[in-house]
């Protein structure tokens, strides 16, 4: 590859678009003849803010974000999150939450600092492996809001259908799917991601919320940094912000329009994720992790059955220039992260490797 | 200047060193052989880790750093620090401030969430134009700790000496005078400051804090991110850092070792900061608004005493390409920031602008 760049399958942080890049590399000392590289920029400045203008007004394009939802770029990544929304959201201190792997679970055990939680649905049973059915949730009389992880990142799961709220806000972590397909913003109450995984360098979540649930009168005890309202009162900018974040992600935004938005990006991957499962599907040697009707587009979990024949994998798969193939310790095997910007080579790379692998120590 | 850039006076973010820009350019699409940027890689793998062991490693002998002291990277700014001080901190629930300007006064509000604030000494009545005298404070008895903001950015004034705590935790920040000059970390218990003034791109504070004030037993409703003792028994990296921060700051740690220490970076800065204070002591149309003996190296206040004139003066700074000379609107006039990477000439430059510009209007 152009610069001797390598197929990395990381998790997140992972792989980001070359030309954007390549953008960045262009005006990093000087850009656009401000005299100033983005990293230096006083946040108060006309040339920072209409780059974080800018930023919001294509994000808002790009995912058709209703004018009643906010735009906020939050630091502290999806962890942040996990507090600010129940501590937020909090009414009757009642938070329903879907656990469908890691994140969901995390996310609903930090939110018991705050209220009661319910675990409305779970898939435990068989090691998340699936999106548990929730067309028709015990959702709690009182509950606040509903809570999912739209995309578990370590077990490869993803909603096909979003649940039936009966009529509660539905609040969703997307940060490993976050803009590889078309969304209803209007769905949701609040959708939020941690940039690092499908759109820039880590350090930031967005927060999409709806501008009802920005509260200005919550608990006196909440931190300020915490708080939606100041957040917004500050248009993201209470405090200095991840400005060259703010930046990058302003690009990829621009990035994935000009290539035909999310509809377009969302074909891409459909089409990316199909030689990996397509070859997983009639191996003998590998098997993917997780039910075929909740599989992620994103994240594939695969194992071979034998805990020593999958470190071989990973070894091989190394040492042929393939990064960051480890699985997750709680699925073991090995897992291909393949974010918006994995290109099809890549995939279609691995799986000549993995095919490879299959004839020559089947 | 190279690549045409400015010099920029911003009080944050504001200039940076050029030799780091140009090592983060040349690596920008792959560091170092690893064949992804530093923004691509996973904050798992080992060549990430070795940057932020690295980084730490560098900042721990640049400033001298005992090994007592634990060293974290934790984003949401100096603002993030305000709420985590008190809520990690409090024992007694008291809190001992000296308010000696806008941050100080900030972070002493923030506190008042957790418990009762003290403000021990403070500076209000000549618009904070000094350090109060912090020699006999009237510590609380049963105070956590003493809080101190050691160079309060938009007033222009640093401490000559620190408090006499009375056998009391001393807490300061350093933001905008971190690694501008050598400290004695042992005086303090806790340390910190926003890098995105003197060190890096905005998105990170750098808390230098005795491991003895770390603590597991704290309030179970402390959310998760913001427990010291979660931060550090993750090394950082509980969740994704802002590995860019890390490895950027990390460069600077570097950078300034190589040029002889923070020994050499304070001789520069009172090189540097003399011109301007020079000037403005003989000129008949500026004066500086803080007491001499309190004057900061970093940020250097100064008015005509007619906002008219100021406003002119700032126009026609701007127009002659030096930036963001506007002084807060707190104090009026102009502000001048000459952090570490503003080089002396810019200073210079700048000084003979304004003395043509008094010798045209005076």
């Amino acid at each position: 590859m152009k610069y001797d760049r390598i197929y990395n399958f990381s998790a997140g942080p992972s792989m980001l678009p070359l030309p954007v890049l390549e953008e960045v590399h262009e005006e990093l000392f000087n850009y656009r003849g401000s005299g100033q590289s983005v990293m230096e920029m006083s946040h108060r400045s006309k040339v920072f803010q209409g780059i974080h203008d800018e930023a919001k007004a294509d994000l808002r394009a790009l995912m058709g974000i209703p004018e009643n939802y906010k735009i906020l770029f939050i630091q502290g990544g999806a962890t942040l999150q996990f507090s600010m929304i129940p501590m937020n959201l909090k009414k009757n201190g009642v938070f329903d939450y879907v656990v469908s792997g890691s994140w969901s679970n995390g996310a609903a055990k930090e939110a018991a600092r705050f209220g009661k939680v319910n675990v409305v649905a779970n898939s435990k049973d068989r090691n998340y492996a699936y999106v548990p059915d929730v067309s028709d949730l015990p959702i709690s009389e009182d509950a606040d809001y509903l809570y999912i992880c739209e995309n578990e990142t370590i077990y490869g799961t993803t909603y096909q259908e979003l649940p039936n709220t009966k009529g509660k806000i539905l609040i969703s972590d997307q940060s490993s799917m976050f803009l590889s397909k078309p969304v209803k913003v209007s769905d949701y109450g609040i959708i939020y991601g941690g940039v690092q995984k499908n759109v820039g360098p880590a350090g930031m979540a967005i927060v999409i919320i709806r501008e009802d649930l920005i509260r200005e009168d919550i608990d006196e005890s909440v931190p300020v940094y915490l708080r939606y309202h100041v957040q917004d009162k500050g248009d993201s900018m209470y405090n200095t912000p991840n400005c060259w974040a703010i930046y990058f992600c302003g690009k990829v935004f621009k990035y994935l329009q000009s290539i035909g938005g999310l509809e377009a990006v969302h074909k891409n991957n459909v089409e990316k994720a199909k030689p990996l499962y397509d070859f997983l599907d009639q191996s003998k040697m590998f098997k993917g992790t997780v039910d075929k009707k909740d599989r992620s587009l994103m994240n594939v979990p695969f194992v071979t059955g034998d805990e020593e024949l999958d470190a071989k994998v990973v070894a091989a798969t190394k040492a042929a220039g393939f990064e960051n193939l480890k699985g997750h310790r709680t699925v073991g095997g090995l897992r291909a992260s393949i974010y918006n910007a994995m290109p099809k080579e890549g995939v279609v790379a691995l799986v000549e490797f993995l095919k490879d692998f299959e004839a020559k120590h089947g």
